[in-house]
């Protein structure tokens, strides 16, 4: 059986997953790279801003499962680019001409377009559909490997809340953001449906992982 | 120079320190016991609810630091009793006659009534004061030892945003509430006045330390 995990989705000590004002040079908004820089400081996380080297550590180990075993992508209209993207014809993501996916990639937004065929391995297609319909596209776009959720938090929330996801690792990061895009509204109990384990490294961040039960 | 302290301030992963509905028969509203089962389970916390034994590991190494060194405590309206507890002459506390504070305990509140001497060494003050002002007469009742400020989250924030606390021990627990009172609000960029320490241990709680730098 296949699963649809969610990796490395990083969060402030108040659960926002994003911060305010996202624009074209602040993909995060206010948080800036603060979120993420425990993975850009591994040896995963290091090439995303063009770096060598990085730990092979504790989160390192969490950092690099966002890769093996996944057949596609399933992401949000907010991480494929910034407000407005969709006006923009020429647009192709944030990525440049080889994008970190490697596999066909489903971004949902109401305003689909013809798929942007990237090198490396990455096909975007465009798809206006509820989180089960989008799954079930992407699932068979896997072939046999498993979904990856790729965020922002929004689509992250959607999903779980749906009750499709089988793994999430969220990464807890010890700032206050104050404002943003919150992961866990509406997850109610979620911890009823999960298997919760968590665990702190010394970069400062929390690893969680939930695992359906 | 003495500190002010935060001690077993437990909270959901999505940052509520007490669930909603608050009641005579319910301190902590639908969050019932499950953000201090942790603490509850350790020999600090086994007598709270009379029982004796308990875990001696990470977990009670934080949860008695809650004692040593404290010399008075500030608590908000919403710990000392249920809402409404100001119109009923005879209430005393949730404690019993002999509540676990052992100090002189100063309780915020708009209507202050006369003091309670209760057995142990408690006696409860009330005060209608801001946080400044509530800190200054705890700090002299201290007599050279720390205050503590015991909560609610209302009242922790309160102090916190006040830039009046030297250490914060939080107690982040892998449940989802989805409802009740917020510690993160208002906090934004906390992490600049502190070094914040984060350790995970086996009971799946992660205890977080600031400590003012």
């Amino acid at each position: 059986m296949t699963r649809t995990r969610i990796h490395n989705l990083s969060m402030s000590l108040d659960g926002f997953a994003t911060g305010e004002g996202q624009a074209p040079d602040a993909p995060f908004g206010h948080a800036g790279q603060r979120l993420h820089e425990w993975m850009i400081a591994t040896r995963f996380g290091a090439p995303i801003l063009g770096r060598t080297g990085g730990t092979v550590g504790v989160d390192n180990a969490f950092a690099q499962q966002h890769e093996p075993g996944i057949g596609a992508e399933i992401m949000g209209a907010g991480k494929f680019g910034p407000p407005g993207w969709q006006d923009d014809a020429d647009w192709r993501g944030w990525w440049g001409s080889n994008p970190p996916f490697h596999t066909p990639t489903f971004v949902l937004t109401h305003r689909p377009r013809s798929p942007i065929e990237m090198a490396g391995g990455t096909t975007f297609h465009f798809l206006d559909a509820s989180p089960a319909e989008a799954l079930d596209v992407a699932r068979e776009a896997a072939a046999g490997q498993d979904v990856r959720i790729g965020g922002g938090p929004t689509v992250a929330r959607d999903f779980i809340a749906a009750g499709l996801v089988d793994h999430v690792h969220l990464v807890q990061v010890p700032i206050v953001l104050g404002r943003g895009v919150r992961l866990w509204d509406g997850l109610e109990a979620l911890e009823a449906d999960y298997a919760i384990e968590a665990v702190s490294t010394p970069s400062g961040v929390t690893h969680l992982t939930f695992t359906r039960s």
